[in-house]
């Protein structure tokens, strides 16, 4: 017996076609360790775009009910050959109740349940998911569990690594994103120190309203002077990027190593011996990375993935924070939506050229069930 | 009692100029475990040329006997902040007899030997150098051994690295380099795999004729697909770049990345799992790297320094590397030279705006005694 119900997938075909569309699917029945959801929200997280709308030209795409077709650009288009022809699902993660379930007993105790789960297939009326990955959410709504897994394990993931690799603080370059405001709660939990940059007066308030020490604003005249200052005072030679294209990470480097060279009593030729680490773990920003020669050879720049990441750390690691997670879902974790869509509100244009941007504080959250 | 001679010197002032000239210093006498070396033979190394010239103007410099002075553009000159107006020795490495030493053990044991050292302060007829650091090269002349540090230590160093990583294989960008050919020999002996990178079919030759399995050549319409089959022969996801500026790390991470992804069965938009390592170790080209946004996220870049490498691998590490180099200096770790020059003939425009260039196959040998 097959359950059946919408679905969205986009497929990008050779020609730089770009096809989102809503269809209807048929769910399998679960087998062994699998469950299925019936899916109540799904949050549309920058992860997701990638794969959603990707660099395509929405301004121009033809739209009708439940679908749109679209245009990719050069060179994005040949960038992602290895998807060409594929019907792709899409959606990280999201929240529902388990209206069936395999025959594994940690299935099975998950029947019924409002759970959260990362199927990567969350736009949907239904997903299999792995049981080992739902966490179940008790009272809290689908809302309010719909984005528990990729900001909550991405931000203490950062804090991991950090405090793995011997930091004892951390440099953001988004602030005040729904992850960055999530970090900072993290943070001052865990004595962890944080720099955050942030592009604006009003988003350097909200995060010093929510008890942050070190924020600096990127459009201000002294950014460099401010970024240097803060990490002085929290030795942030370590951190994470977001927007992956331009100079950022160039600045931060730049600071850190202007930072270590100041306290350097003699000159070196190769600069500072002070080891400075940047993660790339997004990509606002489609353009290049721009690295100059500007902070000697002491600098190590890595992509950062949550996937990998929670692989190497072990089981154990991964299980202390679910559970603290769940334990502070509506608090420490807690995410904010600008709106709801449902599955064909998702393809609107309005809809996609507003959620397309990423804006700061403006996530939308989609409720498959309408 | 003082030891007098001639050293080279070179300082740059805050408004850009650089001077580069020959005086009389005075060496004291050695203590500790110190040694003073009557210096014979000093290569003129690409990281000897970071302070020597720089991105100095040498086109249009003011030359006369022993001295040059230049003018350093920006952002170099303020790059470079933190030795203005500071008198620098230069010249990583070299060989000479030793003729007086400190009171240790060690010390007193070089007297009268010729040895191969590390002082900073090669281009000079004596230089102060830590007895630790010195090699006795025996039979050797100071010419064989002038080279025996920087380049062997640092190929040797690329191989302990990548297999301290457990890799079986190494991308070099640069083959036919002093250091490339050298790494080369390596490799063959170790049984590293080994993927070398020439701009030209007469370096291509060279490395083939002394035996290297995998040469590809930038300058070839077909380069991309050359180094993709030799990565994926040798399954070199592991590289060194000593150029720097530009695009070839770039390209490299590219070629790695569709290696990998053309042996996965299912797209991910994420990238292969394939992880892939780079390092810039020179600075070849000052312009920016260029990184685009095309192989996921499963990369890391670094700076690699030949003294942290040292200093993280050990001493014991570090004497078994020296000890190979010794044994093989005549052979595996030969270094070749295009001419000789003595102090002053190292600062006249004909031998500037030559080795300055750093052109393959034509390395520079200083001999302070003229």
């Amino acid at each position: 017996m097959t359950t059946t119900g919408k679905q969205l997938f986009t497929t990008l075909e050779s020609d730089g076609t770009l096809t989102v569309e809503i269809a209807q699917s048929e769910f399998p029945d679960p087998t062994g360790n699998q469950v299925l959801v019936r899916m109540e929200a799904a949050p549309i997280n920058p992860s997701d775009l990638a794969i959603l709308t990707g660099a395509a030209d929405f301004e121009n795409a033809d739209y009708s009910p439940g679908k749109v077709v679209a245009k990719m650009p050069e060179p994005f288009n040949s960038g992602q050959k290895a998807r060409h022809g594929q019907r792709l699902p899409a959606g990280n993660e999201g929240a529902g109740t388990v209206v069936a379930t395999g025959d594994s007993d940690m299935a099975k105790a998950l029947m019924g349940q409002r759970v959260a789960c990362v199927p990567g297939t969350a736009y949907s009326e239904y997903a299999i998911a792995d049981a080992a990955m739902c966490l179940p959410l008790g009272d809290h709504s689908a809302e309010a569990g719909a984005s528990s897994f990729v900001n909550p394990m991405t931000a203490l993931g950062f804090v991991e690594n950090a405090r793995m690799d011997g930091q004892k603080a951390i440099l953001h370059t988004v602030g005040a994103s729904n992850l960055g405001q999530m970090l900072n709660r993290i943070c001052l939990e865990d004595g962890m120190g944080l720099v955050n940059i942030v592009r604006k007066d009003e988003q350097a308030k909200l995060l010093k309203d929510q008890g942050a020490t070190h924020v600096v604003n990127s459009s201000d005249d002294d950014f460099l002077s401010q970024l240097k200052a803060a990490i002085d005072d929290t030795d942030a030679f370590y951190g994470f990027d977001p927007i992956g294209g331009g100079k950022m990470v160039d600045t931060c480097f730049k600071a850190m190593e202007q930072v270590a060279v100041g306290k350097m009593t003699e000159y070196s030729r190769y600069g500072s011996n002070q080891q400075k680490r940047m993660f790339i773990y997004g990509r606002l920003d489609f353009g290049p990375t721009t690295l100059t020669p500007s902070y000697g050879f002491g600098w190590t720049l890595s992509g950062w993935l949550l996937t990998p990441f929670l692989q190497n750390a072990g089981m154990e690691t991964v299980m202390r924070m679910r559970k603290r997670v769940l334990d502070n879902l509506s608090t420490t974790f807690a995410s904010k939506y600008k709106t709801k869509v449902d599955l064909e509100g998702m393809l609107t244009r309005d809809a996609i050229l507003d959620y397309r941007q990423m804006k700061t504080g403006e996530k939308y959250l989609v409720t498959p069930q309408g």
